[in-house]
């Protein structure tokens, strides 16, 4: 049966861990969830059939890039971003904003919005809460994300009290301009940075918005994870429990089972992609190099029980050599392994609430990260 | 039923053109044939179940690559380049010579061999006929090429010749070399450049020495389609018509289906798997260049008749957008294009010519590429 509209309900919660389910005319996104990045309409160096068979529901699509390239009025024109990216799964976009203060020039901030120039081409642009929600709807996105301002940290209580504040009363103008879609959500974004009493001002406006989910954002911007995991275990409580909660931009491995275990149900990272085209794969054995010599003779694969081809059906060596030689097949397969392996681990996560193992289950799997890799033959 | 030996039968011919089947151990070469380059290992940007899947029987390994990375001793070690690479079908692999004088540095030539320094870290090699033969049986291939060296045009006579006669000398070599080996094969390169006489010398010479197929080598260098053909027609009529007829490096479409006119049956070049990573689109109607605004905005296919995916599923505007963006997934899905399109191309000519009516549809696949891509919407 298709779901007619956006909902949430929570399956099962073992301690602050939540396991649930997300249905949307579009599919159903199990929760806990990893979300692969697809910055502009593609999934680096992976095919989407790939992407959904490695066991991702939803994908993130980049307001910024999108925007600059192709440009929201042509992808609408072409059908949405589904269409044009041949996914038919549900998709995430971000608002734009932080891509905006990270990647583009000559920016400028006010209380309407900000203007800059794109980094590729130096054309000029605004982007306003209405405009970001207008381009997230032409976009066709299923979960859109309010207009936010992150504070870069380290910063001044007083400097993320403003981002904040100003976060706030753009999420009431994003959810003015988003109105009644009953088959899409927008979400709210909790900010104030690595300060306490902040995050809680901002999680309680937002509750007090009622929006159809709530996400954590100004984190992984550099901070210990320790002071983002207390942010996390400060904001969590104060959301709504039922309503889903998306840590952005997060985060490695550890981050995740760390952040699951205080009530995060969505995650959204580049790095295991990013990765991927680096030479690095994401293992239960941890992170393994691939440029290391170590590899160069060495028949094994990256891990004959992963259920991915791209762990079991090539050696090292092959990979090694691979991206030595800056191959695509390089990036192609790690890619592939990574993605796979961050599936995997949000499929064992989720597995481990429903038979309310969460804490043992998180355990091991970290303790066969710390074991390391196979010893070099 | 398996093959124990490498044998060459002709199924058909229609006028020159030969349809024919050589069978190995490994796998049944359906001639005429295009061998996708998998120059380091790995044939660009794709998957080898992709490569398999768009038809090809067999594909080209270049020895120069693989014996400066990963090493030819070490291709070996691992299992050959066949479990290396995961590509269980025959392969053919150059003999080096070629790429040493177009990529290594510091190259000198005499006649035990060339020495020379890799493009890549300046490590210095040698390479003697007897060499190259024993780097290609460490990576196992099923067909083998003889050392020999190609002179660039225009070139003098007296130089031409000097090669040639040089390239015959290493033949003889490289045939001691290999030896007694009934599962794999030799070719032998006539040589001689632009000049009928001495092409006529150095295929009867070679023919004088029974190899198993035999090569033209030294053509679509630079010199005009026409002089190409022509020397086509002066070698072809000289080769035992009992083995197959490899034109090295060869070519654009067009190049392939005026080259069967005159005997050939297999072919390798760079072009496809190149052009797909710049953009370019081979089609029944002729190259695309998917870079062309005129995409921009256009949501029709490359190719709605094609039975590759790449072709079908996916928008120009789409594959516009991936272009410009330098995504790893136009290359991959341009380049999956066009091996698909060279090898409905090589099924289409295998087909007409067990048909008799080569000449027709060669006729009409000339046709379609005059008439040009889809008018712009
Ligand atoms: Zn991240
Ligand atoms: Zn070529």
């Amino acid at each position: 049966m298709t779901a007619t509209g956006f909902n949430f309900r929570l399956l099962a919660t073992d301690g602050t861990a939540r396991r649930g389910e997300v249905t949307m005319p579009r599919g159903t996104i199990r929760t806990p969830a990893f979300m692969p990045v697809g910055t502009g309409g593609t999934v680096k160096a992976m095919y989407m059939d790939q992407v959904r068979g490695v066991g991702a529901d939803i994908i993130l699509g980049n307001t910024y890039h999108l925007m600059l390239r192709p440009g929201a009025e042509r992808v609408a024109r072409l059908g949405g971003l589904h269409e044009f990216a041949r996914w038919p799964w549900p998709i995430l976009t971000d608002s734009g904003g932080f891509q905006v203060m990270s990647l583009s020039k000559l920016r400028k901030l006010n209380e309407t919005g900000v203007t800059f120039r794109s980094h590729i081409d130096g054309a000029p642009y605004e982007l306003t809460p209405e405009r970001s929600i207008e381009i997230q709807g032409l976009l066709d996105s299923d979960i859109q994300m309010q207009l936010d301002e992150c504070v870069a940290l380290p910063a001044s209580e007083k400097e993320i009290e403003r981002g904040m504040e100003l976060s706030l009363r753009w999420a009431e103008r994003c959810k003015t301009a988003f109105g009644d879609q009953p088959a899409r959500a927008m979400f709210g974004i909790v900010q104030g940075g690595d300060v306490p009493a902040l995050r809680e001002r901002s999680a309680l406006a937002l509750k007090g918005m009622d929006l159809k989910g709530y996400a954590v954002g100004g984190l992984a911007v550099g901070e210990p994870q320790e002071v983002m995991l207390d942010m996390l275990g400060v904001t969590c409580p104060l959301l709504p429990a039922d309503k889903p909660r998306y840590l952005m931009g997060v985060g490695t491995p550890d981050d995740i089972l760390k952040s699951v275990a205080r009530g995060i149900d969505m995650f959204d990272c580049v790095m295991p992609t990013r990765a991927g085209r680096h030479g690095l794969a994401y293992t239960r054995r941890g992170k393994v190099n691939l440029r290391n010599a170590r590899h160069a003779d060495d028949p094994r694969p990256l891990d004959e029980e992963s259920d991915c081809p791209a762990a079991t059906d090539y050696s090292r060596a092959y990979l090694h050599h691979l991206v030595k030689s800056g191959e695509a097949l390089g990036a192609m397969l790690l890619t592939w392994n990574n993605l796979a392996y961050y599936q995997r681990l949000m499929a064992d996560i989720r597995a481990a609430i429903e038979a309310g193992a969460f804490a043992d289950r998180a355990a091991d799997i970290s303790e066969g990260w710390a074991k390391g890799d196979l010893p070099a033959l």
